[in-house]
């Protein structure tokens, strides 16, 4: 024991004098090593060395992420139409008309692909009967009680427990090294942020997404932001730069996405001056996770992945790339 | 000269083992003693006192300022507006139909009032005229170069040399403590950015602002976003809590403007649960800055000074509340 002890003091002597630091614990651990994980960290550890030439001020580390798809699972449909699909089945005995109109009725005897048949304007309509009428902090609860018990029809897990552990790691490291992360999503911005903060560590001022208008009431004396049927904004393909511009204002330095939805992103991204980096994540483990991308209806990637190669973006391959994929 | 050292040591001696420490600098010294003042420094106490009741996460602490008679001066009109002009004049050899078209004929001839006569529409012609038609990035070029030289009528200042000390002061005394400043204003929200950052400390992704639409496009293989003549929000009002949940997302704790266009803002604000802060400058120094309220065309604070009083609101008296008004 005391032998011991006094190792233990020489050692601390002796370090304590510029000896080698103790290594630091490995910020990406579900990254396999790998062309990928070499990327992200050759990229980071760039723009952050100071005095280097490619040395970037942390206020403008701005990091967007698309979330279907990349920061979560997105098959086998957005889990935000599960959440519409089961708002309609709650709100169904206040609107027994439903029982004979599409594409309510099919929801209602379960037929998702009925349902769905009607295309945008039946989307549009079911999107809007379920977002809209309520006020800002009544839709917040609505999407906070159905987050924290609903479960995925596959996995059996919480939505949010189909999180890419990766991600969250890349999210953590990027945070560590100054750049503020934003996620940059065709999904509703009211759908995300009630536990975006939580489960990502983005605070919902740092989320930017599809919106429909809101009105300013006074409702027996007490302001209320009330949610309009009527779209604001579509937060997709050209209109994820255009939304990027509109809420962040600055051009990102790095851009992560899985779809050809997010390669006018990548592209905006790519385009800015001095080093930038663009990352698709490239669904190829149909055993822990699902295998899809040129021929996908949900999340679909085709030219993305065409332009990914051309422009030497990194492509994270999950089966390889990825020791694991939830927490 | 030994006595002087001696007693030196002896008092470093005797004040480090725990006695007063050094009294910190003010951190509002172009704030007078007064109610205003005190009512700022109390809140601020208040949520930012670990274990106490009216304690605020610093992720909630939230502070919204308007920019025109809040955070720089806007008399005798918006700022913006002498950019506008400035514009057409800058912009006429390329419209020669503007000789003989109003408003922009007023303007050409300098008759600001025969311009502004045209109402709303006559305004808004202008504005797209001058802040629509380029990409992004040439827009930025444009107002960074015309805030760097423009000077104002009356002052002679740069436009940004007429912020006001005391308000510079508050930003940094809230940044100090936690919270995360925004301007929620009516003015155009790409006329602000380019400056807010070096001005106020405002980076881009906290600026709120009334906005035209973009449009993404391929120009000679290189992506720009394109200003159309095309009004996209409104953020005055009834827009400023909207655009408040649109672009932030969360209720903010404390809120600042000078005008009626700041009244929903300060309700939607003093709504929210546990302790808000909101308050109003009241323009009443006509021999430094300005003095108008009720009446003025500008800012007119008419209803908001009502309900100020009628709640309880901080009203700050420029001409005893503050000690300077610019830097």
């Amino acid at each position: 024991m005391l032998t011991r002890t006094l190792a233990g003091a020489l050692l601390a002597a002796l370090t304590a004098g510029g000896a080698a630091p103790i290594e630091a614990a490995d910020p990406l651990p579900s990254w396999n090593e790998g062309p990928a994980r070499r990327s992200v960290v050759a990229f980071v550890e760039k723009v952050t060395r100071e005095g280097g030439a490619g040395y970037v001020a942390p206020a403008e580390r701005i990091a967007v992420f698309d979330n279907d798809g990349c920061l979560w699972s997105e098959q086998p449909m957005y889990f935000q139409a599960f959440f519409i699909f089961d708002r309609i089945k709650t709100l169904a005995p206040q609107h027994p008309e439903w029982k004979d109109k599409e594409p309510f009725a099919s929801v209602l005897e379960g037929d998702v692909k009925s349902a769905l048949a009607g295309g945008e304007h039946a989307l549009v309509e079911m999107v809007m009967a379920t977002h809209a009428g309520t006020t800002t902090e009544e839709f917040e609860k609505i999407v906070t009680d159905w987050i924290a018990t609903a479960k995925h029809p596959k996995t059996g897990r919480l939505y949010t427990e189909m999180v890419y552990q990766p991600m969250l790691e890349l999210l953590a490291y990027l945070r560590a090294n100054g750049f503020k992360t934003f996620i940059v999503s065709g999904g509703g911005i009211e759908f995300m942020r009630p536990w975006t903060e939580r489960v990502y560590g983005i605070p919902p001022e740092q989320v930017v997404g599809s919106s429909i208008k809101t009105k300013f009431e006074i409702r027996d004396g007490k302001p209320v932001l009330v949610r309009l049927p009527e779209v604001d904004f579509i937060d997709d393909k050209a209109g994820k730069p255009v939304g990027i511009q509109m809420r962040i204002g600055r051009r990102p330095l790095a851009a992560f996405g899985n779809s050809d939805g997010d390669l006018q992103m990548l592209q905006w991204t790519a385009a800015g001056s001095g080093s930038r980096f663009c990352l698709y994540v490239h669904h190829t483990d149909a055993e822990r996770e699902w295998a899809y991308d040129r021929q996908s209806s949900v999340g679909r990637l085709d030219k993305g992945l065409d332009e990914a190669q051309a422009k030497g973006w990194t492509v994270v391959d999950m089966k390889k790339d990825w020791r694991r994929i939830y927490p």
